[in-house]
């Protein structure tokens, strides 16, 4: 109830939430000091997302940092509903995910969606959305993410890793389950209704690859945290470790209210977006700021509901002193909405330059992220079997 | 409603039911001269089971005859749940699909459903179920399927033959249509709802396989119907044809009422009993005779009740004039329970050696039987991938 109040689902979120009440909803804990220290500890620094807590809730991150520091095998997981073309919402946390793998020198097992998005579109078909799993592995390449650790599952062709696992977990969930936790009605087709146990799977296949209790986090927008609270339910009757997960806030879209989103293409900057396409779509954005130039310097702006200081704030400007300079600048009335766009599609046009360059040269190695190259489908284990 | 009052899905069946009633509640036709003399056409001869009516309704099997004799690509297909080791009732279609191989040259997809096994049990493991799987293959190659054109799908294994077709299916049908044609209820778990899509894709399978419209004969127990005709209802919106099928009685227990059922292991002859057991659960068997032998010379049986008669008629007497005296004989009093029971405990003897020494022959070749050694997974087209 309370949560549909605040409207957040895998499929629709807003925002500019109320981040902290929906972390009491969802019965998550919010990131403190206490697990930013020891992520300290082990990373030797803190990533920016942390500090600014773009990454501000979790459950057990200090519980999986703590077997990461006495050894034991952990891995990250996360991943993409490959519904169009990456925007800069979906690479936020992948960002954060590179670090943590360099810094931690975790794999990565990364999930492509491609069947999900299919059962949920109106319109596209599946050779389509697998299609743009591929497009979308470009974008990991380009933001440097490990080829050799980093193994990614597309639904649809590597469903073989998924469905041991998925068969238990399936046993274990009743479709009132599925109608409570994802709001699935009669007519849901029973795809999506299914879906979710391929979600939940993942979690539990590290587990599986190594023979091991393996420790899983689970980087991820808070949009998401349904499949997460049922993975872990189910975790200890399947003899599985429950996933930990680092929840970030959603990058807001250039329109009024709601996430940068790939059904409203205009709110959103592509990785794919020719740069001046993006710095239009940035000068024709919507504001914190006031109507006028001359109300702006009057009255000030609101940068804490303003699209254009959350990109800053999130990824496009590390340092802290120059970002509450700006914020200050905004709020007393000194910066203008125009100078503060414009200087923000500069970056932007310069990151996408870099990144365009880097997702050309990955063509050439993009096999090398598919799981299906590196590890062996997990074996329904059977002793007893009567081939030779 | 009226289903309900026969009382038939693919979980739970009667035995003796109104057969004619069932082929008219389910849509389908009753198998006539006109598909007989069809398939003795083409086949050279008519199968006993065909002559006797133990396949006795179909849908399209004319259709399908028709195209076969065009010299289109046909295929068959059938399948098992591997719940316990198989029964007389199981290998009653396998022996008639062996025939049609046989007489038409066609290739057999067999589909073992350890995944829904395992989701319809109360207990027992994933693991026991897929062992059960292997154990059943061997009693395909005890009755002689043809390993080079049998292709034996095992769901938990080989999902990835069936997933991208299975994707397509789900999106096609919503809960509402699933709690209608197989009776599911809120608490039913999601890998029960999830699973008739696996048992629908096998029938379009063979289309993927040949990238051609491949015509599909499906011999099968009537129980198995629901699936099928929701298969039918599906097959034009994603361009396969429509798969034809022809479906066998019910094969009684030994018991009073029922198919022979794993459920009900006294009720069964398991083609792993050892030939002395099976001839004490054949003396012990519920019958049609008379209390007493006094009454049976008296009154007659009633060997249309009778699963002992049953027995001779749907396989263990070939010869029509013998059956018939033998069938005269119970009527007029003539032929005692205590006869014909022992006269069929000793043929069951003979096969039951027989079979078995046959399966232990084929623990060499059971890999043989196997999909994933013989065909490409089919691909998610996707001309327009982008790697190299």
């Amino acid at each position: 109830m309370e949560i549909e109040e605040i409207h957040i689902t895998p499929w629709e979120a807003e925002a500019f939430v109320d981040y902290e009440r929906l972390v009491k909803i969802f019965g998550a804990k919010p990131l403190t000091d206490r697990e930013v220290d020891m992520l300290a500890n082990v990373a030797g620094e803190v990533h920016v997302m942390i500090r600014r807590r773009v990454f501000y809730s979790h459950r057990d991150f200090d519980i999986f940092l703590e077997a990461y520091k006495s050894g034991r095998r952990c891995a990250l997981y996360t991943g993409r509903g490959p519904s169009g073309h990456t925007h800069l919402g979906h690479i936020l946390p992948w960002i954060f995910t590179k670090w943590l793998q360099d810094k931690l020198g975790l794999e990565l097992f990364f999930q492509m969606t491609d069947d999900e998005k299919y059962w949920h579109s109106e319109s596209g078909s599946l050779e389509e959305f697998n299609s743009l799993a591929y497009e979308n592995i470009l974008d990991l390449a380009a933001l440097g993410l490990d080829p050799s650790k980093t193994h990614v599952i597309i639904d649809s062709e590597d469903i073989s890793y998924l469905y041991p696992i998925a068969i238990k977990i399936a046993k274990k969930i009743t479709y009132s389950t599925q109608k409570a936790s994802f709001g699935f009605t009669d007519s849901t087709n029973i795809g999506m209704i299914y879906y979710p146990v391929l979600q939940m799977a993942v979690a539990f296949l590290p587990s599986e690859l190594y023979r091991d209790q393996v420790m899983v986090l689970i980087p991820a927008g808070i949009d998401q945290d349904p499949y997460w609270r049922l993975t872990r339910d189910i975790a200890p009757s399947l003899n599985y470790p429950k996933p930990a997960q680092i929840h970030n806030k959603l990058l807001p879209g250039l329109g009024i209210g709601g996430k940068m989103s790939s059904s409203k293409p205009e709110t959103a900057i592509y990785t794919t977006d020719p740069p001046d396409v993006a710095k239009q779509k940035i000068m024709k954005a919507f504001t914190g700021g006031q109507p006028t130039a001359q109300l702006q310097r009057k009255y000030g702006g609101n940068p804490d509901a303003c699209p254009i200081y959350k990109m800053y704030e999130m990824l496009f400007e590390d340092d802290d002193k120059k970002l509450l300079d700006r914020y200050n600048a905004c709020k007393t009335g000194n910066l203008l909405c125009g100078e503060c766009k414009a200087e923000l599609a500069e970056r932007v046009a310069k990151f996408l330059i870099n990144h365009q360059e880097r997702r050309g040269k990955a063509l050439n190695y993009v096999e090398k992220y598919l799981i299906r190259h590196k590890f062996d489908v997990p074996k329904v284990r059977n002793p007893n079997r009567n081939t030779k």
